[in-house]
C-alpha cells in the first residue's frame, strides 16, 4: 500500500518534477497531482512520468490531497500556501522545499486553517538547470533533507513528512528554522556569492584558458539569478554574517601571504585540509 | 615511428606518472625513463606502465634523453634543472610542468649548457590526490597545456615540446611567463585560497550537513598544503593582485546586499551568469 493516497506537487520545475518522478518510481503515492500555471508544463510533467494528473486549478489540485508539497521559488511560497490551505481537507499536511526557512515557517505554521498542518522542509539537492526538462528521478538520491520543526509543529505531520523523504534521500535531519538558515548561509548561500565574485573578478582574456579548478569553483554562478536573489535576500542578515566570517579568514590569509609568513600560511592550509578531508564526499 | 626516441620523466607523482602512462599509451616515445629518489616509486611506476626503465641515478637518467620532463614540486624545479642539464646531450630539450613560470623560465632559459634548450610548460590538469598510485593515463585528456616561450626560447625546441603535448591534451596555448602567472593567479591560485577560507569560515557543526555546493566549492582545500604553499609563494605578488581584484567584487556585492539594493545585486548575478555560461565545460 502506498504511503500516501494523494500527493499534490505545486510547481513542476527541477525540484517538484524530480520529486514527482521519485515518488512515482518508489510508488510512495497512489496518485500524484501536479499544479502549474502552464498547461505545457503539465503535459511535459505527465510525459516525463512526474505526475498522474495535472491541473491549472489551484482549489481543484489540493482538494482531497493528503499532502501538498510547495516547490515554487522561495518568495512565492508564503502567498501560495495561504491561498491553497483554504481548500485543503482536515488532517492534511502542507510542506515545502524552500531554501530558507525562518520566514516561511514563522508566516505559515501558526496560520493554517484548523486541521491543516504546516511542516517546513528543504532537501539539499539541486542543479543549475531549471524546469521540468531538467527533472531527474535520482536528484534526491543520497541527499540530506532538512525538516525544520518548532515547538508548534504538529508531531504527527512532522513524522509523515519525514516518512515521505526518508526513502528518497540519504538522510533526514531535524533543525530549527534558525539553525537551518544559519547553516545554509555558510554552506550554500555564501558559496554561491563567492562563485559570482570569482567570475566577476577574472579578466575576460583569462576565461578562455581557465583551469579546471576555476570552472569547478564558478559552476554555481550559472544558477538562476532570479531564484538566488530571492534566497539571498530572504536570508539577508545571516548571509551577511557568513560573509563577514569568511572575510575574517580571507584577511588573515591575505596578511600571511603579504607578510611572507609561510609557516603560518601552510598551517592554515593544513588545517583547512584536515577539516575538509573529514567531510564525506559522495 | 615514435615522436621521441628517449624521454626522461623526473618525478613520478600524479603529473609525471600520468604523463608516462599517456606517452606509453600513445606510443609517443620509444623509451620512457623514470627518475625518482625512491626505488619503490620506480617499481610502482613500472608496474603501472608509466615507465620502461627506472633509476635513482640522475646523471644516468638524463644521459641520452632527447627530452627531459621535470615533474617535481615547483620549488625544486630550478635546482633540479641545473643539476640535470650538465649531463644532457647536445640537441636535447629540458621542459617542465611547474604551476608558476616567471621564476623558472627566468632562472633556466638562459643558463642551460650549450646545445640544451629549456622550454617552460604547464598542463592545466591535476587532482587533489598525489603520487604514482593516483596517476591516470587520461589525466591530460582534453586539458589545456600552456607553453611559455620568450624571445630567447629556441623555436625548434618549443615546437618539439608542443608536438609532445598536442596528442595528449585538448589544446596547446602559448603565453608569456608573465601572462601565464597572472592568468593562473586568477583562475587557479585564487580559487585554491578561496576554498581554504571557505572551510575555515564554516562552523564545525555545519559541516556534517554541508550542502553539495559547499563540498564542490571546498574540494580544492583537500590539495596538498606543501605543494600549494610553494605555488602561492612563487606567485606571491600576482596572487595578492588577484586577491585584491576579488576583494573589490566581494565588497561591492556585500554592499548591495547590506543596502538591500536588489536590482543591482540581481544585475551582478546575471552578469556573472552570462560570463560563466560562455565558458565551455567539458
Amino acid at each position: 500500500m502506498p504511503l500516501f493516497n494523494r500527493v499534490t506537487i505545486v510547481g513542476l520545475g527541477l525540484m517538484g518534477g524530480s520529486l514527482g518522478m521519485a515518488l512515482k518510481r518508489r510508488r510512495l503515492a497512489k496518485t500524484v497531482v501536479g499544479l502549474s500555471r502552464t498547461p505545457a508544463t503539465l503535459r511535459r510533467a505527465k510525459r516525463r512520468g512526474a505526475i498522474d494528473v495535472g491541473t491549472t486549478d489551484a482549489a481543484h489540485a489540493v482538494r482531497g490531497a493528503d499532502l501538498v508539497m510547495l516547490a515554487t521559488p522561495v518568495d512565492t511560497i508564503i502567498p501560495q500556501a495561504r491561498r491553497l490551505a483554504r481548500h485543503m481537507k482536515p488532517g492534511s499536511i502542507l510542506t515545502d522545499v524552500g531554501s530558507t526557512k525562518i520566514r516561511i515557517v514563522a508566516a505559515l505554521e501558526r496560520s493554517m486553517p484548523t486541521g491543516v498542518a504546516f511542516v517546513g522542509g528543504h532537501p539539499l539537492a539541486g542543479a543549475e538547470a531549471r524546469g521540468i526538462e531538467a527533472a531527474d528521478a535520482h536528484l534526491y538520491d543520497g541527499a540530506i533533507c532538512i525538516v525544520t520543526p518548532t515547538p508548534h509543529t504538529n508531531r504527527a505531520a512532522l513524522r509523515r513528512v519525514e516518512q515521505l523523504w526518508r526513502p528518497l534521500v540519504g538522510r533526514v535531519v531535524r533543525m530549527s528554522p534558525r539553525e537551518h538558515d544559519r547553516a545554509l548561509a555558510s554552506t550554500s548561500h555564501l558559496p554561491h556569492v563567492l562563485a559570482a565574485c570569482l567570475v566577476r573578478a577574472a579578466r575576460p582574456r583569462d576565461l578562455s584558458t581557465a583551469a579546471p579548478s576555476f570552472r569547478e569553483m564558478t559552476r554555481l554562478a550559472k544558477s538562476d539569478p532570479d531564484l538566488w536573489d530571492d534566497i539571498f535576500f530572504t536570508n539577508q542578515r545571516l548571509l551577511l554574517g557568513a560573509m563577514d566570517q569568511f572575510s575574517r579568514q580571507w584577511r588573515a590569509l591575505r596578511a600571511m601571504l603579504a607578510g611572507s609568513r609561510r609557516a603560518a600560511f601552510r598551517r592554515a592550509l593544513a588545517q583547512a585540509k584536515r577539516t575538509r578531508d573529514a567531510i564525506q564526499d559522495r
